[in-house]
């Protein structure tokens, strides 16, 4: 079973290390990864057209793919990085079990309270508000609800956990929960393999 | 042909009448609006129960349109709103056109210059680099490649504009050129309805 590993990792100054240490986990719990960065982009004339070659070769591996783990760690804000949203939605639709993980484990309604600096309060439906009079969930969720909802409804589990310090995206003690987790539903043994 | 309009417009104080002027927009331009909050979520046990089962029925409206124009403003930050960059893959993986609009004009890159407030540089690669180490990604696009490739893939458009000051969730100009590139591309008349 092939799993797609996305996630902002690729954006670390050491990428390929961590990159790496996900592949040989995925390995060593009985998946074959699939990981961005794989194959090789081909030299394109401006900076956009390379860009659109890295999207192609993405949406490429993740068509060779059955199943997906998906790093959801707040990036740059409080909210998970888009690209990797992205390719959870892409992954969704096509019926494939999906599975994330994120190394903040406080709740989206907890990182809106920070966010607003505690400034919430409910409407006069009883609905609560920023103070910027947005709307702000709080259905018990990690993230927003389409990616809890679309992660439940295919089988996954969004596990979540406080990464050691200064180790935000490289801290793997999560997603190896995670592959354990998809591994016990996913494969024959339902096991990760002795050498775990 | 059904259009889903995702978008954060569903958080605002005022989302029924925002959402109402997009579907009416969507409908002079002779398409069949499709829109969250088109059916009535019933009630559930728990908070996260009803979570899930507004996930559920956004996938089934999803799965009964054919094209997708999503809201990719930046949403309390610098990115889209997870929700909708969800959809958008999730509508992609199915093969539909899909189409978006930004409110804020300035590109991917310009955004993270002034997330990094200009410290950003090249590193011994050439790969600009934030103040934090992590890649930045400079290929002339208005968000994270996998959405503009995503996008450009199935022959869709990414309009940006500037929104009226104050208006960044509810200036529809930059929807409505959307309409109007998606008319020309995906209707038999290639044109929007007298009406408009």
């Amino acid at each position: 079973m092939r799993v797609y590993l996305a996630g902002p990792e690729v954006f670390l100054p050491n990428a390929r290390e961590v990159l790496d240490a996900k592949i040989e986990l995925t390995r060593r719990h009985g998946f074959i990864p699939v990981s961005p960065g794989d194959l090789e982009i081909p030299a394109q004339p401006t900076k956009r057209d390379f860009g659109l070659a890295i999207s192609a070769v993405n949406e490429r591996l993740m068509l060779s793919a059955d199943a997906i783990i998906a790093n959801l760690t707040p990036f740059r804000g409080i909210a998970a990085d888009t690209g990797t949203v992205y390719e959870l939605g892409f992954m969704c639709a096509r019926g494939c079990p999906a599975f994330a993980f994120s190394n903040v484990a406080q709740s989206h309604f907890e990182r809106l309270q920070i966010y607003y600096d505690g400034r919430i309060a409910d409407d006069a439906q009883g609905r609560p508000r920023g103070s910027d009079g947005l709307a702000v969930e709080d259905f018990d969720m990690a993230e927003n609800l389409m990616l809890d909802g679309g992660i439940e409804a295919r089988g996954g589990a969004f596990v979540t956990r406080t990464a050691a310090p200064g180790r935000l995206f490289e801290d793997l003690a999560a997603f190896e929960e995670c592959l354990e987790i998809a591994a016990g539903r996913l494969l024959r043994d339902g096991k990760p393999s002795s050498s775990s």
